[in-house]
C-alpha cells in the first residue's frame, strides 16, 4: 500500500507485493515478523563486565548484543569510552554468548574497525545528521541501526537512511526512540504511531528503543508491548550487571532480572525456560517410549510372536545417526543416546514379561 | 507502588492494595481491565445520523456511544453543533442502541441539561485549564470524561481532574489523546507513555484516543492496539455514517465498515458474530437433545420402561420458565420454545421406534 | 501589505493604507507607534497592595494597571482571587494612580461585573479557546486583552480573535507570551517572530508579555527592549510590592525598584524624572526671566524710559490666568505664581539700577 | 553576575569583571559592543556568484562574508557544494572585497583545507553534536562560529563549545537561529531570550541567524532589530545574487537589495552612503577653506601683510605628504590634491583682491 503523503524516496519505494525488507544480522532477522530484542550496556566498561551482561540477557531470551566503546555524550568531561580495545572485548562477549554484537561508530575513523569486529552499526541520534559518517556506515556494507534524532520529523528519518541506501547498502534498520517534548515525567516522548507511519512511507524495519524515556522497568515493558503490538519489529534494551555503579547512561539502563521480567511480560522465553521445557518434553517422550515398548511387548508375548532382533536394533541407533547428521549434531551423541534407550526398553519389557509369568 | 516524582494530590492517591478507581457508566465499567470502546461522530447531525451510528457501532460491538451538540471549534464560522435539541436524538439513539452516551459540555449553561440527557459527561482539550467548568461537572455527579490538553503535561492533567474530584465527584475517566509537537505527519502526536506515568500517579482509569493523530484507519488500529498492550483502560474512537459528507472533524471520522475492521483486529466481536456463534451452538444442542431423547427412548424400550408421561413435560416446561425468569426474560418465550422442543423430540423416539418395529 | 500565507479572516482584513487598528482605552492607545506598558501584580491581595503597586507603577512611567481577581489556577489548592471584591479595589487603585485598568475574567458569571469596575478586559491564555467566553467578552463591547496559548499557533490565536469581532467588538489587543517548549531555561519560551507575523496577517495590535519565561528582571528588561524593536504595540509586566510573600504568580512579578530599572532601561521617565526635569526646566526659565528683566531695566534706565507700570503687572497677570484656564488649571495659581515673579522682578531691578547708581 | 541555575562549565566561567569575551577575526569583533554583520550565500556556485555576492554585501555595509561549500543538505539528491575547489573561490572572493570569511566544515577531512582558506570555521545545527568534529575545530585553532542545534537546550550547546574550549581554542561565537516549533508560520522559531540567558551563563559572544525562520525580508529586518535590543553581539544573513535561481537554500536568501534595505534599518551605512557623506564633507571642508583663505587674504590686504611665499607653500605640501604617509596612504595623491587645492586658493583670493580694487 502507497501512502498518499509519500516523499521523493529512490530506493525506499516498496514493491507491490513485499511489506517490509528483512534485514538479517547472523542468525538474527529483522522484518520477518518476529520481535528480536537487542540488549548490552550503554558503554563498554571492562571484559568481565561485557561478558558478565552478554552471558546474562543471552540467558533471558535476548537475540543480540550491544555495548558502546565510542561514546557520544554531551560534555567533554563524561566517559567518553574505551575505543578500539572495547571492540575486541564486546566481540569476546558476542562470541561466549553467541549472540551476534552491534557498537556505535561516531567518526570516520571508527568504521572500518568497528566493521570488522561488529556485525551491526549503529548510528546515535545525535549523528543522524552526520550525513558524512552516514555514507561512510554506506560503504561499510555492514548492517546499520539508525536511531532517529530527538527532534528529527520522519522524513528527515527516511532521508539519513537514504544517504546510507544511496552507497548500496540496504541493510537498515530504524530506531524510534523517543522526541524531545514538554513534559518533564518523560526524558524523551517515544512516539509511538512512527511505527504505522514509517511502515506506510518506507520498506525498512523499524524497533523501539524505550531507553530515553528515562522511566526504568515500569516504563519499559510497557513500552516494549506496546510497541510489539504496534507493529514494531524489534526491540532495543540498555542493560547491565550493575547499573548504579554504571560509567554511563545511569538512570537509562536494567538490572539483569529487571530486564528478566521484562522478557516475562513479552512472553520470550529465557533459555533456561527454554531447557527445562524440552528436559520436560524429553522425559515424557521416553516414559511414553518406554510404555510402548513395553505394550508392544506383551501383545507380541501374547500372540506368540518374535521379540526385536539385534539387527533391528542396529537399524534404529543407525537412523538415530543419520537424524543426527541432518539435524547438524554428533551422531555419536545419537548412538549412545540410543544405545541407552535400547537397553532400557529391553529390561522394561523382560521385567514386564517376567512379572506376567 | 509510588512514584518517586509524585506531586501533591490530595484525592489522586491510591490506597496500597487497590490498583485503579473503577467507573461505572450504566453497565459499562472502566478501569476493571477490560477494554470498552466508545464510538459514534464528532457531531451530530440529525436524529437519523446519530441512530444510524448508534445502532452500526453498538452492532459492531462497541460498548458506548459519543455524540456532539455543543462543539468547541477554532472558528466561529464552523458548525457549532445541534446544542440542546441534539440532546434529545443522542438520548434516543442511545436508547434504540441499548448503548450508555457520553457528551461534550462547554460552558456553564450545558451542564445541567446534558446531565439530565447523557450518562457521561466530556471535557473537551480545550478546555482541560476551563477550571469554572472543571467544578460545574464535578457539582454534576456524573461520570466526567477528562481529555487532556495538547500541551498540557501530565501533572497539569491530574490537577484539572483533580478539580473535579475536589468537588466530591471521584467518577473521572483521563483520556490521552496526544500533544503537539513538531511533526507533520501526525497532527497530536499520541503520547504512549502517558498511560503507564498515569498509572503509577493516580488510581483514576486512563483511555486513549487515537483520532487527533489524524491518520485514518492504518493508524487507529495500531494505536489501539498498543494502547490497550500499555495498559490503557478503554479506546474513544470517531465514527460517521458518511465521513466525507459530515458537518464536523472531517478527517479524524472512520466509516463504520473501517470501524468494523478496528473492531476486528482488536479481537471483539461483534454483535452478529456473537449471534451467528450462539445460532450455532443452539441448534447443536437441540440436535444433541434430540439424538439423547432417541437414545434414551431406545433403551426404554428395550427393556421394556414407560415413556415420559405428560406430568414430565409439564414439569419440564415449568423449570424452563423458572430459568427464564432467572434469566430476566419472558416465561412465556421459553414455554412455547420448550412445547415445540418436547413436540418433536416425542415425533422423533415415535419414529425411531416405528423404524425398530 | 498581505501575507501569501493569509488564512480566510473574514474580519481580519487590513486595507491597503492601514497599518494597525488603535485600540482605546481611556487616554491609552494601542498601535499607535507608542509602546504603553501595562503593569500591575497577578492577584490582588488587599486595598492597600493593589493601591500601593498602583501608585508605584504610575509613578515609574506605566500607562495602565492590571491585577486579577479571577484566578486561573493550575490547583485547586491554590489562592484563587478575592472574586468580586477584588474589583471595588481596582477600581479604587486605578483612580488613585491615574491609570485605566484591566482584569481577567474566567467564566461567563464574571463578565458583566469586570466591565463595569475595570476598562479592558482580559483573557488568559488558559482561555483562549473557551469560546463561550470569547463571546461573552465579545458581547461586553468592552476592550479586550487576548493572551495566545501556551501551544496555540498562530493561526488558531487568530481565530479566538475572530469570536471577540465576530460579535462586534473591533476593540482587541493581542498578547504573545511565549510558548510551550523544551528548554528549561525558560519557562515558556517567548516566540518574538510572532509580532511580524502577525502584523501582516492582522490589523490588531500585539503587545508582548515577558513573564512567562519566568526569568526576572534579567531577562525581562531585554525581551521588553526586543519586543519594542521587532515592532510590538505595547508591553505587559507583573509587579507587586513583595514579590516573595505574593500569594500568587512568585517568581515572575517584579518588586517596584526592579520595575522601574526595566522602564529605565526602555527610556520610559518616570514621573518623578519628568518633574525633577520640568522643575530644573521652570527655575531656569525663571532665572532667564529675571535676567532679561534686569538687561531691560538697564537699557531703559541708559535710555531714560520708563519702568513698567503698575497697569501692566496686572495685564500680565489677567495672561497668565487666561492661559491657566486654556490649559485647565486653577487661575488663583497662575496669579500668584506670576504675582511672586514679578515682585522678584522689581526687586532685580531695583537692585541692578541701584547698585548702578 | 551568576546564575542560580549554572552548570558546571569548566571553562566557561565569567571573570567577576568581564562581561564577554572579545573573538577577533581579522578586523572584525565580536563581542566588543558593536554589530557585526555576516552575510552570504548558503552554497557558493561559481567565483562569479560568490564574487558577485561578496562586493554587494561589502558594499551594503556587511563585516564579513559567509559561503558553503561543503554542504549538510538533508537528503543525498540535493547540490552538496563545490567541495574544495569552493574554498579558493571564497578566498578570492573575501580579498576582493576586503572581507574576512567563514565556511562550514562536515567532517574532520575538510578543516585542515577550511582552515587555511577561510578566517572562521563555522559548525552547523545539525552537527552541534558531533563531537568528534567539535574537538577538532578545537584544535584547528581558527575562531569558530557554533551554531544552536534546531532542539538543542542552551545548556547542551554551551557543552558542545565546551567541546571546542577544552582543545584550547577560546575563541567561539555562538549563534541562535531558532528552534524546532509547532508553529506552521516559521520553519524555525527564533528563541530571543537565549541571547541574555546564554550572556549570564557564558562569556561567549553570541549572534543571532534569522534565516531558518524562512520569513523573507519582512521576518529578517524585525528578527535583526530585535537581536541586537535584546543584547546580541552580531548577526547573520544568507544573501544570494539571484535567489530564486539559488542552488541550494530556497526560501531562505535574500537578494541584494533585499539586504540594503534591511542593513538601512539597522542604521548600518553602506559604503556608498559612507562616501557619499565624506565626499560632501570633503566639498564642505575644500569651501570653508577656500573663503578662510579669501577672508585672510583680504585681511592682509588691508593691513599691507605679504601675501603666502612660495615657501610656505611647500612647507604645506611636505606637512600633507607626512600626515598620508601616517595615515597609511601615497603620499603623491596628497601632493597632488594639496597642489590643486593651493592653486585654486591663489585664484580665489586674486580674484577677490582684483574684484576689491
Amino acid at each position: 500500500m502507497t501512502s498518499k503523503h509519500e516523499p521523493v524516496l529512490k530506493s525506499h519505494r516498496r514493491p507491490e507485493d513485499v511489506s517490509t525488507t528483512v534485514v538479517d544480522v547472523e542468525n538474527v532477522r529483522f522484518g520477518d515478523g518476529s520481535y528480536p530484542v537487542i540488549a548490552g550496556p550503554v558503554a563498554i566498561e571492562s571484559e568481565e563486565q561485557i561478558v558478565g551482561v552478554a552471558v546474562g540477557v543471552a540467558q533471558a531470551g535476548a537475540s543480540m548484543l550491544r555495548g558502546g566503546t565510542y561514546r557520544a555524550e554531551n560534555t567533554p568531561y563524561s566517559f567518553r569510552g574505551l575505543g578500539s580495545e572495547g571492540l575486541w572485548m564486546l566481540e569476546k562477549a558476542g562470541h561466549e554468548a553467541g549472540l551476534p554484537t552491534v557498537t556505535e561508530v561516531i567518526e570516520h575513523g571508527h568504521v572500518l574497525d568497528a566493521a570488522h569486529h561488529a556485525d551491526m552499526l549503529e548510528i546515535g541520534p545525535d549523528n543522524m545528521q552526520n550525513f558524512s559518517l552516514l555514507q561512510d556506515v554506506g560503504k561499510a556494507r555492514k548492517p546499520v541501526l539508525l536511531h532517529r534524532g530527538p527532534s528529527a520529523t520522519i522524513d528527515e528519518w527516511l532521508m539519513a537512511a537514504e544517504y546510507i541506501l544511496a552507497e548500496g547498502n540496504s541493510n537498515v534498520v530504524l530506531c524510534e526512540r523517543g522526541s524531545r517534548t514538554f513534559d518533564p515525567r518523560t526524558t524523551d516522548t517515544m512516539d509511538i504511531s512512527a511505527i504505522p507511519v514509517v511502515q506506510k512511507m518506507s520498506h525498512l524495519p523499524v524497533i523501539i528503543d524505550p531507553a530515553p524515556a528515562r522511566g526504568g522497568e515500569d516504563l519499559i515493558a510497557p513500552l516494549a508491548l506496546a510497541g510489539r503490538s504496534a507493529g514494531a519489529d524489534g526491540l532495543n534494551v540498555l542493560v547491565h550487571t550493575n547499573p548504579t555503579m554504571a560509567l554511563a547512561g545511569n538512570g537509562s539502563q536494567l538490572d539483569l532480572s529487571a530486564f528478566g521480567r521484562v522478557m516475562d511480560r513479552l512472553g520470550i522465553p529465557s533459555l533456561r525456560d527454554e531447557i527445562d521445557r524440552i528436559d520436560r518434553e524429553l522425559i515424557k517422550l521416553v516414559g511414553r517410549r518406554l510404555q510402548s515398548s513395553v505394550d508392544i511387548a506383551r501383545i507380541k508375548a501374547m500372540k506368540g510372536l518374535a521379540m526385536r532382533s539385534p539387527d533391528r536394533e542396529l537399524e534404529l541407533i543407525e537412523e538415530a545417526q543419520d537424524d543426527a547428521r541432518r539435524l547438524g549434531f554428533d551422531p555419536d551423541y545419537a548412538a549412545e543416546l540410543m544405545t541407552i534407550v535400547l537397553e532400557y526398553s529391553r529390561r522394561a519389557q523382560q521385567a514386564a514379561l517376567g512379572q506376567q509369568e
